[in-house]
């Protein structure tokens, strides 16, 4: 028995008179107490946004990004504690992975691509310079800033640690601070990692709090800087989108609910083949894991009406060989649900269900637990439905049991499968199983409205392939409709969600300092020596080399053309260069261009510049024929840090013929070396 | 008199007994009546989702784009009839110039970008490929489809034409039908720009609806995929967030709510610059275009502590220099409120505001009008207010009067505006006149967060900017907070509030068929002939020419280097290059292995390509020394048409090495005639 805590305002708070218990699902035995209302909401949000917030926007985005990688490392380094903590939620060490490491390298992977996908500054550029005037005087630009006020992450039982980590990456390399909030029956979880994640003294003060046990009033404080993200039942995410004070100060509110997700097995798909063994693993997984509390987890079966009865003998003969019972046990294949009660609420929509759908598996009595006691313990049996008329059928379609049951239904062609899947009124994800891709096509352009991810495997991705039931770091996780319409996750994405998109209008100058980028057209400095001699901390955005001229021969053509073998007829023919819509007669090679264009500017020596890494955005504008000149203006556009020595510099390059009209424009990549001594 | 109509299910639909009426508001007289709970609001929803999506849908992105842009100019050239039916809300020429013109000329950019910025195709495709592992046969993209229910566009009095518009447009392009509900005080402007669409025939059958008068039950028959956008009061938002079919099934709902916009003069600007009379100019006339009554409009102005006086005596100035009257007459610079309700909420709100700061231009007795009654129209006097304390007050920031009212206060410095700004609680947009970039970027870290736009002008963009008070449809235009939290327009953003965004998972196979773009390593097909004697549109996703090898000599190295004058060490130099963290050895150039990939791949007699147009994500991958050998993989990638008579064909361009690692990869872009025929 032990006092589960609280993080606030910087100090750990027990619980009060108000607490709860907290019980272990695989004997009911007392684990904990949690909660309490004795300490203030309204100061929590206040310290978040007048310490964290401030604390978290003084640093750029690629600080934080390397923030949370030492913190997802330090974590990494205390998982068997955190395994060792899970067995009281009822899993399975299996499962605690899938919570434990699955949260750590969802935070990697943010962190990761706060490095390579944003800036190392305080302003992340969103998209294109919009041209809104003929001279380009007056422009427009899309920019994210970190809201200025609270994240509160109210999550599920499910996945004490890979819920409140996916939350809080995304939020704190936004720059908010974060107000956790787990679900009370598996808090000593979420509370075991918090306690570490304090300890590491990664994080600023006022970054992270942490309410176990009641809510209490603290969403009442909250403002239109705010953001709450939610993942739990439907009729919770009700209440909670209702609340006056989100709805009065339109607070942003996310939220993944519950969903009747489902699988389906490809008409292409014939029994015996590679993908219909691997739909009968994965649905028997997606059934077992967790014991089916999984918000992804395949509610709805769907396969061909000719392959129900197969379908059903390879999932019935999976599923009566799934030992269940203690956790902590090796042979246990599936573990507990998370408490009495939750079984209380599985059965009860199970028999919903059954009302209308025929149980094929696991109607019968409990089977003998591996090492546990059926009283005292929250186990239940798989349970398979078969519905017959899954077009009248209603309640297999709207009613989610949250544990090991499915139901299995058959379908006509790919627009009935559509049809049957659009029936869970919007789902978290859907799985589609075949080696068909027009068959891929006809599901996505009928179902992809009503579903955030559409999963598909067959022979050629199975080893590869991340899961049914997985939310990837990388891609958004959420649905529309009765899947709470959130959206989560998807990389950068998801780090929107907690900052504001503001547009920006005025001169390219002010843009310029604003982003920290150069806009084309604002006013540059003369580089005060070759920018090929300057250190990456040397060079200023926006300082310029305008290089000498070169006129371009018909020597200079011919050789190109007979040199690289690229003879087409634009360049060697007047006659068919004349015909051509483009050009006015033969005119030099896009890449003779870029290549003389580097003859101009590039620096020979030794020096900062440590390699040409890349091009962008090339755009051949106006053509250049035999006897004009070019020249070109090489300017800093922005500077990204790559390692401890050397960073990337994006150079905004045009070629320019005698009259300064643009031949060509394009965003050039080195690699600088921070300092000479760097250097070569 | 007239009968106003609604248009259902295909339809035109009069006023029934429920009917209310529309006066005119420059003298009162009663112009029409609108209004009918006659007809079945479910209904129309069944027939948007069952008749229009269909038919939207069928359509590719690049149709629907050309459809809006054949409607913008229809409209366009019926302009003078809605001028003529727009003086009866009060506003004067210039006004309706900005509803009319600034709707069409709205839905020609959404146009224009749904061309230039979405694919000819029915599947839009966000972002980039994600890798999710090793090999790659399994991976991720994000893709958008078009919501499968209706968009209900419930809108303001303020801008009958631009506000249906602007709505409309980017929800037809997104594949969504339409039901508009236009405020009833000016919703015979709406009624006629909407028989205008409808006689055009440019449109399916299904794809708009209209409800003039009251909504009725519509929202009750609403689903998880429909969408509602509403701009309007703050108080009707608040109502209708809370509807509870929206809450039930989590509704898309994006809100534009009336705010406290406010205008900063930057603490760099002296009396008598360029800045100081661009601000003044900027500020009455937000004041007094529409007679205030615009969602952007200028609510507070915000000034250097030592500007107060003569920026009062400055706008005072033009503000008694207004003539106020008859819209029709041409010495009128201002007219009338929309109604004589609007006018008594316009005087008891500024009533409010009057209670903590001193009205300095207005509160006299109305002067005498141009041609108009001051009994039977809707004048009223600007009305500028100081507040000396605006630390202190709360009225000024709170209470909007939507109409020719706005409050003038000081600052201290940037800091301090930026808290006065923020005061507001969330804002549609705020402007900044000023010429120094820093007290810019200041403005921006300290309030973009609050801001939904913010528009910095001076002297050098002045002759371009586009107004303080106008949205641009490449822009977003919402704000946080109390101004709604939504998010409109900001070119295809705007689009994809109409879209559900999905994320795929698979075999680059099954990817590149539901995209119709070729993913690296999805299978190719080896081209039936060289690609480049084929023309668009025998062109097929994923076709592809593997090329002859090419050994790089250390000649060719030479030889390049002092042909284009690049002689940059890493080429030249082997002992340098070396030293080098990136290189073997000697290396060839990246313009080298460009220059000759194009030698091997291009079929150099005339043809279908026509031009090399540019060049995207170039990334040079491995380097290639002296006596290696390369090859080119090409590969068509995408097709989009962009002429009658010719398309750009994206290639994906792998160099490969002799041991078939890549050594460079690249996008590249060629223009190609549709038929052999439209060629040379």
């Amino acid at each position: 028995m032990r006092d589960i805590q609280s993080f606030v305002c910087g100090d750990w708070v027990g619980p009060d008179s108000s607490a709860r218990g907290v019980l272990d699902a695989v004997d009911g035995t007392q684990i904990g107490v949690a909660g309490s209302l004795g300490f203030d909401r309204a100061a929590m949000v206040d310290y978040a946004k007048s310490v964290g917030g401030p604390a978290l926007r003084a640093m750029t985005f690629h600080e934080r990004a390397k923030m949370l990688k030492a913190l997802a490392l330090s974590l990494s380094e205390q998982k068997d504690a955190l395994y060792e903590a899970s067995y009281a939620t009822g899993a399975t060490l299996k499962d605690h992975m899938i919570d434990v490491d699955g949260g750590i390298g969802t935070m990697l992977v943010i962190a990761s691509k706060g490095r390579r996908e944003m800036p190392n500054a305080h302003v992340y550029v969103d998209g294109q310079v919009e041209q809104l005037s003929r001279s380009g005087q007056f422009v427009g630009q899309h920019i994210c800033t970190p809201k200025l006020g609270v994240a509160v992450h109210i999550n599920a039982f499910n996945f004490p640690v890979w819920g409140m980590l996916e939350k809080m990456a995304p939020a704190l390399l936004a720059g908010m601070p974060v107000i956790v909030k787990p679900a009370t029956a598996t808090c000593q979880v979420t509370e075991l990692a918090f306690q570490m994640i304090i300890a590491s003294g990664l994080l600023p003060a006022g970054a992270v709090q942490l309410i176990t046990g009641d809510l209490g009033n603290l969403l009442d404080h909250l403002g239109g800087q705010d953001v709450v993200s939610f993942t739990g039942s439907e009729a919770t995410g009700r209440h909670l989108r209702t609340h006056p004070a989100l709805i009065q100060n339109a607070v942003h509110f996310m939220a993944e609910q519950d969903s009747l997700n489902a699988s389906v097995l490809g008409a292409d798909v014939a029994v015996g083949s590679a993908e219909f063994d691997l739909f009968v693993k994965e649905v028997h997984r997606e059934i077992t894991v967790k014991a089916g509390q999984k918000c992804t987890a395949v509610r709805r079966v769907m396969v061909p009406d000719h392959l129900l009865d197969p379908v059903q003998t390879a999932l019935i003969e999976r599923l009566a060989n799934t030992p269940i019972g203690n956790p902590r046990h090796p042979d246990t294949r599936m573990g507990a649900l998370v408490s009495l009660s939750q079984r209380r609420d599985v059965l009860e929509k199970a028999a919903q269900i059954g009302a209308e759908a025929e149980c094929v598996f696991g109607a019968g009595d409990m089977p003998v637990l591996v090492d546990a006691d059926a009283e005292k313990g929250a186990f239940v049996t798989p349970r398979l439905f078969r519905c017959e008329t899954p077009d009248q059928a209603q309640a297999v379609h709207d009613i989610e049991a949250f544990g090991p049951v499915s139901t299995l239904m058959g379908y006509r062609d790919a627009g009935h499968a559509s049809q049957l899947l659009n029936r869970g009124q919007g789902s978290l994800v859907a799985s589609v199983f075949t080696a068909d891709a027009g068959f891929a096509r006809d599901m996505v352009l009928g179902s992809a409205a009503y579903h955030g991810r559409l999963y598909f495997n067959n022979a050629t991705s199975a080893k590869e392939s991340t899961g049914h039931g997985s939310p990837m770091p990388h891609l958004v996780h959420g649905g529309p409709g009765r899947a709470g319409g959130g959206e989560e996750l998807g990389g950068v994405r998801g780090v929107m969600s907690y900052m504001q998109r503001t547009a920006i209008q005025g001169t390219p100058d002010i843009l310029s300092e604003i982003t920290q980028r150069y806009v084309p057209n604002a006013t540059p400095t003369p580089t005060p020596d070759h920018p090929f001699r300057r250190s990456y901390h040397q060079l200023t955005l926006g300082e310029q080399l305008i290089t000498l001229e070169r006129e371009i021969t018909i020597e200079d053509i011919e050789t190109f053309a007979h040199f690289t073998g690229d003879t087409f007829y634009a360049h060697m023919d007047a006659e068919a260069a004349k015909r051509n819509p483009f050009f006015p007669d033969r005119v030099a090679h896009g890449y003779l261009l870029l290549s003389f264009a580097a003859g101009l500017f590039v620096d020979p020596d030794e020096g900062p510049v440590l390699a040409n890494t890349g091009l962008d955005e090339l755009r051949f504008m106006k053509p250049v024929t035999a006897g004009e000149k070019i020249h070109v203006a090489l300017t800093v556009m922005a500077k990204t840090p790559r390692t401890d020595t050397y960073g990337e510099v994006r150079w905004h390059v045009r070629i320019l013929n005698q009259d300064e009209e643009i031949a060509a424009e394009y965003q050039l990549l080195t690699m600088n070396a921070f300092e000479h001594s760097d250097a070569l």
